[in-house]
C-alpha cells in the first residue's frame, strides 16, 4: 500500500453487481403505483429490495423495521453478497440478540436512491432505457420512509412493533414516528438528529465535489461509458470516514505510529498507519457502492430538517405521539453529538411523548453505534423487552 | 455559483505568478551554502523570500520574526501581490498594532517548500532545468526554521526579540525555541501543538489524495505540461476549510440557510449558503497556491513531533530555556485544541521556562487566530511590552 496515490484505477472495471440483479427479495411497483417524491415527481415503475429475518406472528404485531445508514443496505444480519462480510448490525440483530429474530419479524430495506436493488440513479430509466444518472429525481428521508411504508402495505403489515436505526437510519426512525405515528409502537433513534447541521452539510458537499471532480464521473453518465469515478469516490469516503471516528479513537488505534518501520521515509508514501488505513477504507468502498447513489443519499441527509415541516417547531412533529421512544447518543460522536439527541428528547417531551434517553460513554465516535457497545445493547434489549410486554408479544 | 461542479477548469491556465518572479526581496544562497534538510539532502542553490517592516535598531535587538501558517506567506502586513487583499495578519502586525512596526523590525519569510518566492517544488531544479515537482526533497518544520536562521545570519541579526506564529506558524515558534534558545528572547505560539495529531494527519492525507487524484496533477509534472490540478486542490481546500472553522461559527454564519431562495431546489446546485461559501473558498485558493507546495507543506506538519527529537520527552526540548513564552489557544479550536497548548505549557513548566498561558473564549474555531480577537491582541501587546522593557527596547 506504500505508494503515493490510491490504487483504484482498474481498467475495464466491472459494473456494480447489484444494479440489475439484486440479491434480495424485491417488491416491485408498477407505473400505476408510483412513489410520490417530495421533489414533486412520481417515481414509477420502481422497486424496493429488502431482507427479512424471523417470522411474522399471527397478530402481525411483532414486525421490527431496521433503517440503514448512508452507506449501509438491507443486509443487516446476513453475509453481504458483495463483500462476503457479516451483516452490518449482527451485533444488535439476530437470534437471541437485543433485536431478537427468534421473537420478532425483522425487516430491512435498501433506501430509495440506494444501489443494492432499490430503485436509484444506477437503475434503468423506463423512459430512456439508460441508467437514470442525474435524471434521477432528488430524494428525501421522507421519501425513503414513504417507500418503506408502501413495502409494509405490500407485505400486509399494518403497524410496526419497532423502528430502529442509527445515523441516517435514526433520521428515518424520527421521520417514521412523525409521518406515521399510529404505525409505530416503539422507536429507537441512535446517534441521529432531527436536522443535518451546517458542518455536516459542508462535509457532504466536499465529498460530492470530490466525486464530481473525477473526470470518470462523466457528468454522472459513467455506467454507460464503462468507467467509474473510483478515485473521487475513494477520496470522498476517506474524508467522511474521519468524521465517523473520534480524535481519541484515532489516537488510541494509530497515534503517530509509522507503517512497517520506525522512522519516516520522507516521502508521500503511506508513512503513518492512519494513512494506510484511510486509503484502504477508500479503496474498498468503491467496490461496493455506486458514486451517484453517494451523491443522492448524502443530499437526502442534507435536506433533512424535520421541524421545517412543522412550522419550525420540532415538538409539533411529535404532538400527542402514541409511540414510546428510546433515544441514544455517544459521548465522543462529534458528527451527531449528544446535543442533537437532547434536542430531539426535549421536543418529544414537549410533544407529550413517552421517552427515555441514554448517552453512552464511548471513545469510538459516531461509528460506535455499529460496534461492540454493551451499554447500547443492554438499553435496546431492556427497552424492547418492556415494549413487547406492553404490546402483548410473547 | 449555482451549478453542480466547481468552476475551476479554465483551459490554458496561466502559471502561478510567484514561481519565477517573487514580488519580495530574496536572500539567495549558492550551492556552497546549501540548506541541510532533515531528509539527509543538501538543498542548493536555494533562496528565501521575505518581507520586512519597520527598522532594525542600532543594538539589533528589536527584530520580530512572524511565522506563517500552511497556506500563508511573507505578506503579513502589506497588500498581497496576487490577491490584492490586505496582509493576512494586519490585525496584529503594523504601526501601533500589538506587533508594532513603529517599534520593532518585523520579518516574515515564505517557508521552504512554499510557492511565494522561497525555493519549493515549483522552483526550477539546477540539475535538470525543469521544475522540481516530486523530485523536491521532503521538508520539515525544522528545515523551515533552519532556513529562517540562515536568513537572519545573512541579515546580520544575531538574535530575535520575539518569534510569533499561529497554527503551523506556532509549530515553527516552538521549533525556534527548541533549536535556537539563545536566539529567541520571547515566543508566542498561538493555536499550535508540539506534534500533529492522528486526526490532523488524516485530514491532510485526504487533501493530498484529492490533489493526486486529479488527472491534471500529472504525477506532479503539471507545470511542464501547462495544466494545474485545480479541481483536486479546490476539493482539498474545501475539506481543510471546514476544519478551520467550528460547528458554532458555521451554524451562526450559515445555519441551514438556503442560497438566494426560501426552499430547496431539489438538485445538486449550491442550495445551502455553506456550499456556495465552500466552493468559493476552493476556487479562490487555486489562483494563489501551488498544488505541490500544498503536498509538501502539509507533509511537513504531519512529520512535526518535537518531543521525538528529545527522546519522546517534550520538556527536554525546553530544558533551561532562557526564552519567555506566551502560549495561546481558542476554546472552539478543534484542529489544535486547548489540550495541545496545555501539553506545551506543561512541558515548558517542566523544562523550567518562563511561561504564560491564555485560553481565549471564541466560537470562531482554529481561524480565530487570524480574525478580530481583542483578547489575543491585548495578551500579545501586554506580553511584548513587558518583554521589551526586559530587553531594554525603547
Amino acid at each position: 500500500m506504500n505508494e503515493h496515490v490510491l490504487r483504484t484505477a482498474a481498467p475495464g472495471v466491472a459494473p456494480l453487481p447489484e444494479v440489475d440483479h439484486p440479491s434480495s427479495p424485491v417488491a416491485a411497483f408498477g407505473a400505476e403505483e408510483p412513489l410520490r417524491l417530495d421533489a414533486g415527481v412520481d417515481l414509477g415503475p420502481w422497486q424496493i429490495a429488502y431482507q427479512s429475518y424471523g417470522a411474522l406472528n399471527a397478530e402481525r404485531s411483532n414486525a421490527v423495521l431496521v433503517c440503514h445508514a448512508l452507506t449501509g443496505d438491507q443486509h443487516v444480519a446476513n453475509r453481504h453478497p458483495v463483500t462476503g462480510k457479516p451483516g452490518w448490525w449482527e451485533t444488535l440483530v439476530g437470534p437471541g440478540k437485543p433485536v431478537d429474530t427468534d421473537r420478532y419479524f425483522v425487516l430491512c430495506a435498501n433506501v430509495v436512491g440506494g444501489c443494492m436493488g432499490t430503485t436509484g440513479p444506477a437503475s434503468r430509466s423506463p423512459h430512456t432505457g439508460r441508467p437514470y444518472a442525474l435524471d434521477f429525481p432528488l430524494v428525501t428521508i421522507r421519501d425513503m420512509v414513504r417507500a418503506q411504508a408502501m413495502l409494509l402495505d405490500r407485505l400486509g403489515i399494518p403497524s410496526l412493533f419497532a423502528v430502529v436505526g442509527g445515523s441516517m437510519g435514526g433520521m428515518q426512525v424520527l421521520q417514521w414516528a412523525a409521518s406515521y405515528p399510529e404505525r409505530v409502537f416503539a422507536a429507537i433513534p441512535i446517534a441521529a438528529s432531527a436536522r443535518h447541521s451546517a458542518q455536516n452539510i459542508a462535509f457532504h458537499e466536499v465529498g460530492r465535489q470530490a466525486v464530481m471532480a473525477d473526470p470518470d464521473w462523466r457528468r454522472g453518465r459513467y455506467i454507460e461509458e464503462g468507467v467509474r469515478p473510483r478515485k473521487g469516490l475513494a477520496v470522498a469516503r476517506m474524508g467522511a470516514h474521519i468524521t465517523y471516528l473520534s480524535e481519541g479513537a484515532l489516537h488510541r488505534k494509530f497515534g503517530r505510529s509509522f507503517q512497517d518501520r520506525a522512522a519516516p521515509t520522507f516521502s508521500f508514501d503511506a508513512d503513518f498507519q492512519i494513512e494506510s488505513y484511510l486509503r484502504h477504507q477508500g479503496m474498498s468502498f468503491v467496490e461496493r457502492f455506486d458514486a451517484n447513489s453517494y451523491l443522492y443519499v448524502t443530499r437526502a441527509m442534507d435536506y433533512f430538517d424535520l421541524a421545517a415541516d412543522y412550522g419550525g417547531v420540532l415538538a409539533k412533529a411529535f404532538k400527542g405521539s402514541p409511540t414510546r421512544f428510546c433515544v441514544m447518543s455517544f459521548t465522543s460522536d462529534w458528527l451527531f453529538p449528544t446535543v442533537e439527541s437532547r434536542a430531539v428528547v426535549h421536543a418529544l417531551n414537549a410533544g407529550g411523548a413517552q421517552v427515555g434517553f441514554v448517552e453512552i460513554e464511548s471513545d469510538k465516535g459516531h461509528d460506535a453505534f455499529l460496534l461492540e457497545e454493551p451499554e447500547m445493547f443492554a438499553a435496546a434489549r431492556g427497552f424492547l423487552d418492556a415494549a413487547a410486554v406492553a404490546r402483548g408479544i410473547r
